[in-house]
């Protein structure tokens, strides 16, 4: 089934240099078949594929291009079964977590297809002339958006499906009409190639240029970022670490032509647990714990940070956590590169930067569960404790003022996500915590986890720096899709030549902007 | 009247170094006072005041804050005497051009008012909650875009007052609910200062904080160069040249945390000239020449390249553009340095690119029009000849094909705009032209000129790279005021501790996405 090679529109890549495999978490076992990394060839036909795809693609009408992501959708959901399999064997996720995320993978596809036929996101304005107007006359003006170009999509390490070859970054970018280009993630090759060859089925099937898709393997760095830096791709999509996500920025914006890098990166998602919240500690001490162990902790927005009131209320919360995270078995993280990352991470912040162990029953050595505790104080002076370590620990942070708080709250980075729990009356009168939040994450959660990203229409998945690399955007929900348009505008330009959104008729119904109105009316 | 220091909230920064001065274009004429570069200390205090005051001037009402931005327009035309004349002085600009600029200023300033007031442009998305969905409760999310914090604007020479201190960045800028530092083109310090004054007692009447608006003055770089990498400044705006604008570009990509920096820097504004436009040379020799030399040419919209068909069908049109060049009186440019550019721009492209003088009746040592002509092939070998000109010149290129014409339009960098000169029925042929330039430009005109950019909700004064950095925004019209913004999400927020624009009853009258429909309704 597998043959390990990149897909190039329609073609495959050769099967030279030394291969690598997927490896088995769980065992260490290395899966068949070898992978082969792209070539510096592979990487410009890639991009001169898609460049050559973006002239049809990006005209394909919206009911064409939503019944694509939709076959993309039927067809995953169709080959399930074996996608699941082999990316139990690649990461070892649990089978019921694999089989949500591709359904999540196929809602994603279908909301943007509904976005995609539905059509006003394309956000079309329309100024009429006014020939009569003194000193001048008024010409007429419209606007729409218009896709960006072939777009580079790396596939993300923790999640095989849902961002990755078929996920939110490829479903927003071909939703918004530009031809995807995959770095395949090589924690999962097979995953990869599975999904990889049901979209280029699907590009067959429905008739598009082959160039609307193609996925790239590389075990390193090289084919990344030979990618972002060719001429012909417009636009970049990243979930991962921080340290790669800058490196990727950074070839981006040193470019000859710089482009948008969409990285989503480093988030360690801060909780306020507010004095009301202690009467139900058991509660919130199963809650918590379950949210930082998700996934073992290997979610962005893993709550990395909690923040409790002084010593004495909050002895009973500790005490829970500490319990409940004693008793957890040891976790199976996505590669060994992670589990070690862990270890050094925890071992950084306890032996280097002063964090106490509240409970690790296997923490230098293995990968369990690891509660920390620091003093506020300690937070303020080396912000280095609230850095993000992926895997499943979080560091307790005793504030002992509420200005105290408010001043660890000021001097926070950005962050995905800040939670709050309590009380009603806790939170209206925690107005001036929320008004900095508002500065520092992208989304504020009360009595709610952190873990646990709804795909819908208001969703935002970014954040301030180091959080992602351009707070505007999101990588969840449907604005998603504006990261891969822009604006252009037409001055006098006759019906027939107009785009089909921007026509006085109105045939596709949008709702649009005119001289000022949201209308769906046509002029 | 005019003190020559930075305003620095409600204070002034010391007369310290050597002081630099305004300088009359039209006669080199030193005009008093000295004015003063801003201290390493001046800008930190700007930041500050800038930061400090965000948390107040972020959470203005629409209507106060709509109400603020009035008060700009009307008490710049209130002092139109006093900055005109200064403005004439420094720029040499005719007094009829900088009336209408101040006009255009004052009618932005409205216009973000308007959209501030109306309130919708914030994107309120809710979606509610459905706590029986299986096989998880949905929770309640919304999203509202927030305003980004302090924002760095520059002045640019050739708009004094429309892209200045009170321009189109910072009445974005300030739309967006972003405090501003304008840093002032040394090029019109005493016009800055006198529209600073304005915008500084607009702050204290409407019992804004100090530090809702600051301006710098500098000689040289090096305050931009420290406000941009300032740590509390958010964003920039600017428009200026290439050079310039890839520096800081290339500053706010490589801070600690990068911020986005919108800078309008750099379009040739090709034209392509269509063979039925040919019936009416006379009138598009006029037109052309009109445009490529209004305002001396120092339009970041000027038409610098026209693209013409074969040689025989446009000799009428060549030969008009040549007669009305050579009858051309000698312009008076901004400054000096931007004559000096000019006349080496010229040099370089008719000694080192190979381009031909049609008409320059004294190019090389003074500032007259010049125009010059090249050939496809050449332009095809030597991108060097597509390259902005700053100055009342233009390039003639005559193409031999049609297929030749559309591997130079793919041959194009990002530019402004284009313009088609023809028929309908050129046009309407010309649909594969028109799709390369989709990918090319921010706004495509026919029979029309690119200068005069009209301020309206669906222009587009942007484009791809080198036009400008950011190929998704704009600079002009009132999609500008999403450069400032970002989505900031709330999940589970109780009612009176959500933005008012989320709140169920919806009191704002706002147009909102509710689950995916689009209605002012309550909930």
């Amino acid at each position: 089934m597998l043959n390990g090679t990149s897909i190039l529109g329609t073609k495959r890549s050769a099967t030279t240099g030394e291969g690598f495999y997927g490896i088995n978490p769980a065992t260490g076992e290395q899966l068949q078949p070898a992978f082969f990394s792209a070539s510096a060839e592979d990487v410009d036909t890639a991009a001169r594929l898609a460049d050559a795809a973006f002239s049809s693609y990006s005209k394909l009408s919206n009911s064409r291009r939503a019944a694509f992501l939709r076959s993309i959708a039927d067809a995953l959901l169709k080959a399930s079964r074996e996608i699941i399999e082999r990316a139990h064997l690649e990461t070892a996720l649990p089978v019921p977590r694999l089989e949500g995320e591709l359904a999540r993978t196929a809602n994603q596809l279908r909301l943007f297809a509904e976005v995609v036929e539905e059509g006003s996101w394309v956000n079309a304005r329309i100024d009429t002339a006014d020939p009569e107007r003194k000193p001048l006359p008024k010409p007429d003006i419209r606007s729409v958006l218009q896709p960006l170009g072939p777009v580079a999509v790396f596939g993300a390490s923790n999640f095989p499906l849902a961002f990755s070859v078929a996920g939110g970054d490829s479903a927003s970018a071909l939703a918004a009409g530009c031809p995807v280009v995959v770095k395949a993630h090589p924690a999962h090759p097979g995953t990869s190639e599975l999904v990889g060859t049901v979209i280029r089925e699907c590009v067959a099937t429905a008739g598009l240029h082959e160039g609307t898709f193609s996925l790239l393997f590389d075990s390193g760095i090289e084919v990344g970022s030979r990618l972002v830096q060719h001429p012909l791709i417009k636009a970049v999509g990243f979930t991962g670490s921080l340290k790669a996500g800058r490196a990727l920025m950074d070839l981006c914006a040193s470019r000859p032509e710089p482009i948008p890098c969409y990285a989503e990166m480093s988030s360690t998602n801060p909780v306020f647990v507010l004095p009301g919240a202690l009467k139900e500690h058991d509660k919130i001490a199963a809650d918590l714990t379950a949210s930082y162990t998700l996934g073992a902790g290997q979610f962005c927005t893993k709550p990395g940070l909690v923040f409790l009131p002084p010593q004495d209320e909050t002895s009973g919360l500790v005490e829970e956590m500490r319990r409940r995270a004693a008793s957890l078995p040891a976790f199976t993280m996505l590669t060994a590169g992670i589990a070690a990352q862990y270890k050094r991470g925890i071992a950084q912040q306890t032996q280097a930067n002063g964090a106490r162990v509240v409970a690790a029953p296997d923490t230098i050595f293995g990968t369990a569960a690891a509660l920390l505790e620091a003093d506020a104080e300690d937070i303020l002076k080396n912000p280095a404790l609230t850095e993000e370590i992926f895997g499943p620990t979080t560091l307790l942070v005793r504030y002992q003022s509420r200005e105290q708080m408010l001043r660890i709250a000021e001097s926070l980075q950005g962050h995905l996500t800040a939670t709050l729990l309590g009380t009603e009356e806790d939170l209206a009168g925690h107005q001036d915590l929320i008004a900095i939040l508002e500065r520092k994450v992208g989304r504020i959660i009360f009595n709610g986890y952190p873990t646990g990203v709804e795909v819908c229409h208001s969703m935002v998945h970014g954040g301030p720096y180091p959080a992602t690399s351009e707070s505007k955007s999101t990588s969840v929900g449907t604005l998603a899709v504006y990261r891969f348009a822009r604006p252009v505008c037409y001055q006098n330009i006759p019906q027939p030549v107009l785009p089909e959104a921007l026509r006085d008729s109105n045939q596709l119904g949008l709702l649009r902007m005119v001289n000022g109105q949201i209308s769906r009316d046509a002029i």
